[in-house]
């Protein structure tokens, strides 16, 4: 594998999406060859499975839940993001392993450690981690704010109640603290020009390679 | 845990669901409570990602299928087959995890270790597996004959070629031979009397607690 692997994470409206594209934008501008993918989805079997999970209305048990996202998963790695790094280039993904350890494991199984342990163990077996994660974090009240000026249709986590997604965000930050060389936390009430830079020179730190 | 957990396995046309039914209707009638379940499906969640699987016409990479049926699965052990063990039911299930060991790693994946090790895992992860397995047999013909017979819809397992079908029913007595004290093998072309009364013999052996 030559190329890099890239994942941004962290709650809705934390500005997260407007940096994906700010950093894919530079990217190419810069000349590199840039994959920009996102999950749940990615490819046009996880994006059916994605519909299935978000808006299906059907009541899978956690652990059946959590293994459908990791089946998705399956397919956008093996026919979209594997392919891409096989041919060098840059995988920039809007969440990935590390949204499924929050939503579903911090999130729904409130930080249970058997729930956890699944999803790591699923972790390992997919067998693809990216090199570099920037964990977006925002106060509540904020997020909510800049949510309600959205007009998408609501999935079925944006609708769980304020615990949960204190849980999830509390989820992320555990995260990061697990894998310091991997994770970046990114405070998303910056301004976005503050934290577009820091994103930059982050990347250039990890990938000396790549130069924005 | 206090029920028992018997599976049923094999190729199509072999007799099998037959004898699942004699084995049940048995057991009802001598005072045992059952569940008679089968896979793909038996719950809701699962029945609704069997339909995806078998008919919604999407090309999964083989990891992802593999991953989302037993997503279907875990499904069906935490909402239907584990509550029913727990109320000390025997639980008889048509197609469990060694159907996916045989068409998905045998047939699809034409035995490469790495899938067949990939879909281990996974059984381990899922941490149920049964007490006793019968795996029936079919020479290839008779079984085609079998099933011009029926009339039911032809999912996308039994429109794969002779070769596929031959791997299937080769990796089935494969797992027969990994697991001879859970594995029993069932020929197919035998009376069905015969076969009725080898299983009900066998299922006495394992279980002296059950009569028949």
């Amino acid at each position: 594998m030559t190329g890099h692997f890239i994942t941004f994470e962290g709650g809705e409206g934390a500005g997260k999406s407007t940096q994906v594209k700010r950093l894919n934008d530079h990217l190419i501008k810069a000349g590199y060859d840039i994959l920009l993918t996102r999950e749940p989805g990615g490819s046009e079997g996880a994006e059916a499975l994605r519909e299935f999970l978000l808006f299906g209305g059907h009541s899978l048990s956690l652990r059946s839940e959590i293994m459908a996202h990791f089946a998705a998963r399956c397919d956008h790695i093996d026919q979209v993001i594997k392919p891409a790094l096989e041919k060098g280039k840059i995988v920039i993904c809007d969440r990935y392993t590390d949204s499924t350890l929050a939503y579903q494991g911090y999130g729904l199984g409130k930080g249970d450690q058997t729930i956890l342990s699944f999803i790591q163990k699923l972790i390992l077996l997919i067998d693809l981690q990216p090199e570099q994660t920037f964990i977006f974090t925002i106060p509540y009240a904020i997020a909510q704010q800049r949510l309600q000026q959205r007009s998408q249709k609501t999935d079925r986590y944006e609708k769980q109640n304020e615990d949960y997604h204190h849980r999830v965000a509390d989820g992320f930050i555990q995260i990061a603290k697990d894998h310091p060389s991997r994770c970046h936390i990114i405070n998303g009430h910056d301004k976005m020009e503050t934290i577009e830079q820091i994103i930059f020179n982050k990347v250039h730190q990890q990938f000396p390679d790549i130069i924005l």
